[in-house]
């Protein structure tokens, strides 16, 4: 197995675990919040604010690039500033071979890579509410609240570092909906089709 | 198996031909083009006039609802009563037990069917038009223009009539890159999937 797979994934869709399984089944490195810590380290700037703010472009900076007050290009330079750190980081990871590699724009990121499937795990409302309620201790209404704010903000960094749009086909070679396959079978198509690639 | 299998498909992407491949492999109806003649004598119209109007909703009719003057309405009306055709036989076909329905808004009509599994086929231009030439016989300009044209029209026809949007994850389970993965290996997915939901 030479491939590396990149998981786009809605909050609550259970995206992580079955990258985790993926990369468990094929033996190959999984990357998910070490790339925090990496990005940290090329950037400069302290691990929780990497955390902070990485993966989201917040609402604040559009509306002050509409006010022309000059914190928007600020708080764009900072994301930026993560962004390439993290470009560099998911770059390096790849080269160094076969792995999975959750969120961060990867799909982007690698797009020029032969060896890269690009796969975008979702599910309707009702079923990712149920799963963080399961998994994260939230309460139905903070889990709807979450999911809804994590889409935009999650749609809002990937269209404005990639200039495609998050979640649509065209940027993915396989999308599975969790809620209707379970998240065992998500993880056995994608090491199915990693399989058949290599 | 006992599921009924929906397809929406981009032109070129090969969806029709995974289609007769999973129907063949369990056995069971493929429903396409059989639409047609069904949806004919069900509306009343030729099967020509309803081989020309289905899946599509024209630019001209945007055109004329624009400009108030009526033919909008009566394009749309007609448009309407051929969708409305094509609703009652798609129902009845799924009534008679599993099968492959390939487009016309299938996974919406029988979206409330627990034995339904909704599949998207697509893939980049590239691979479509280098299908579109081997399979339809088109050069690859004509083959460009009819594809672009044909993804106009059918999101135009599925986001009327479902008041969705075409391609788009929410509307599908499962969605395949026939460019990525290939026509067989897209059709082995569909089947396995269906095998394990019955």
């Amino acid at each position: 197995m030479n491939t590396i797979i990149s998981i786009g994934r809605e909050l609550g869709s259970g995206g992580r675990t079955i990258g985790r399984t993926v990369a468990m089944k094929f033996g190959i490195p999984y990357y998910d919040r070490e790339i925090i810590d990496k990005t940290a380290e090329e950037s400069g700037f302290a691990i929780d604010f990497v955390k902070s703010q990485e993966q989201k472009v917040s609402a604040y900076y559009k509306l002050c690039m509409g006010m022309s007050y000059g914190y928007g290009n600020q708080i764009l330079s900072l994301s930026s500033q993560i962004y390439q750190a993290q470009v560099k980081v998911i770059k390096e990871l790849a080269e160094k071979g076969p792995c999975v590699i959750v969120g961060r724009c990867a799909d982007y990121i690698l797009r020029d890579r032969d060896d890269l499937l690009r796969v975008f795990v979702y599910s309707d409302i009702e079923h990712r509410i149920k799963r963080a309620v399961n998994s994260y201790g939230m309460n139905e209404q903070t889990a709807k609240k979450e999911i809804q704010k994590s889409d935009k903000e999650r749609a809002r960094h990937y269209n404005l570092f990639t200039d495609n749009t998050w979640g649509s086909r065209e940027n993915y070679d396989l999308m599975l909906d969790s809620g209707y396959l379970g998240l065992e079978k998500c993880a056995d198509l994608i090491c199915e089709v990693a399989s058949q690639r290599s």
